[in-house]
């Protein structure tokens, strides 16, 4: 699992804060998240193979997450895109993008199919052999999810000085790390138990911007490898988060700490911050492994 | 006057070749010509205000010439600006605009007025006490105007030498100036004609993309201080040219040549070319004082 920060900024994009994108990498299926203005040109900086990309998740509709979302759609069918792209995304952005579309005469060169997200419940919108994707209720001024991403897990791990004890035949390996019990050469069935272990416990991503604190989130997102929270503003502007619909660094911490997460990530700062740093510093009062969201800035997990 | 060029290259951005946008200061009168996305990041990095932006003209609903409205718009209200902002442009924009705020539970903090051009004649479409503003009918794939900006010329020259044997009151010199007649202390009544000589020419600015080879333009666009032709292509490209509705470099000289235009600047360039000088080289050939676009190049006229 790779996760790559094309833009963590919140509101209007600068020159060095750009808004909301990220690019996972889940068992090579590359996924978009939100897509705010410039995030084509992010990818192209970044290097991604923009035919790689066959699902976009949009949190919400401010622009901050989706002005970016047209350019790219236009740039896929200006390279001949073929491949069908699916948008996972609120009510309202298909009539946008179409309403676009037909008033440029325009149209994709590829399956464009929306997916509209309408639910106040966690839903699985996703699952193929890779991973599987549910939505994460936020609470925010519009309807708005976060996205929990969880990869699948992979074979199972062969113990190979029993197979051979055993005198299995080579060619069952594949059907046993899949799971499948087998037979020996003599005809005696074995337990797959008794043939591999479990394999490494499987990464998983949650991704929630934006929203106000939601410990009701706690328990979906609980044991979560990689956690990225809004943390717009710092607790000196704690008053300012109920008007606004956002979280402060340490209520990102709070979430954090309650779901016991590997490790949090923060962003969406404000641009009255200059000093990205005061974040992470208010945050490990309460979780101890966290790090700010940077342009550029990527996370491995094996 | 004074062009700015903040994004001179065709359909899609990349880091180095931002799609079309232009600031035009007309005695003191700000303007946005088109608005491709990440628009708002140029007008930052030129320092330019963007409070004295009063109207935006957008010569056709491409993406490489509009996609950085919405998110333009949405930081002005993010910036508190009370100001009226007038938009100039074809039919649809202001449907898409008020669709997008609408879905975003947005509203911009100024008065937003849009203006739709929809005629296939030249019109005049702005008119103050520093310019005039006329759309220029082009022929392309989707309805497109360029637009003809001319200065109001300045006050006229006082012949210091005149008035001062004449005796004349220095009180009337601003009226004088404004080409008023005037009476000499002993009641003799002389003729503005006397007293001053007509002011400096006032610049002009013709912006023409997109278009294929129109040479209907030429007698609107006669004697311009500077003309903006599109050459998406070189020669080599010319049978691209009538399928998509574009020009070439040699054909925006031929328009410069034929209109007798004082420089003529090229943009709009296809991604396939590398070597933008080959543009200037072929529009040379038929028109010597020619340059090319370049994301930051300004032109200035007194």
């Amino acid at each position: 699992m790779q996760l790559t920060i094309l833009g963590c900024h919140s509101a209007t994009p600068r020159a060095n804060a750009h808004p909301t994108a990220q690019v996972l990498d889940m068992n090579g299926e590359l996924i978009l998240i939100d897509c705010g203005e410039g995030t084509q040109v992010r990818l192209r900086k970044h290097r991604v193979k923009f035919s790689r990309i066959k699902h976009i998740f949009i949190s919400h509709l401010h622009g901050d997450h989706y002005f970016g979302l047209i350019g790219l759609l236009s740039t896929f069918s200006l390279l001949s895109r073929t491949a069908e792209l699916h948008i996972h995304a609120p009510q309202g952005l298909e009539e946008i993008i179409k309403l676009q579309l037909k008033i440029s005469h325009a149209f994709t060169s590829y399956p464009l199919i929306f997916h509209q997200l309408d639910s106040y419940k966690p839903q699985l919108i996703l699952e193929n052999e890779k991973l599987t994707v549910e939505t994460i209720p936020l609470t925010h001024r519009v309807y708005t999810n976060g996205f929990l991403f969880k990869a699948k897990p992979g074979d199972r791990k062969l113990l190979i000085d029993k197979v051979q004890n055993l005198d299995i035949d080579k060619a069952y390996y594949k059907s046993i790390v899949k799971g499948k019990d087998v037979e020996t050469k003599n005809g005696t069935l074995i337990k797959n138990e008794e043939l591999t272990e479990d394999p490494k416990p499987a990464p998983s991503y949650a991704f929630c911007s934006d929203t106000v604190f939601k410990p009701e989130i706690v328990p979906q997102i609980s044991g979560t490898t990689l956690l990225y929270h809004e943390s717009t503003f710092l607790e000196d502007q704690e008053h300012l988060c109920d008007k606004t619909k956002h979280s402060t660094a340490k209520q990102a911490g709070i979430i954090a700490q309650k779901a016991g997460v590997h490790k949090l990530v923060l962003g969406h700062f404000s641009a009255r911050y200059k000093d990205l740093s005061l974040f992470e510093k208010e945050a490990k009062i309460v979780f101890e492994n966290v790090e700010v969201a940077e342009t550029g800035k990527i996370f491995r997990y094996e």
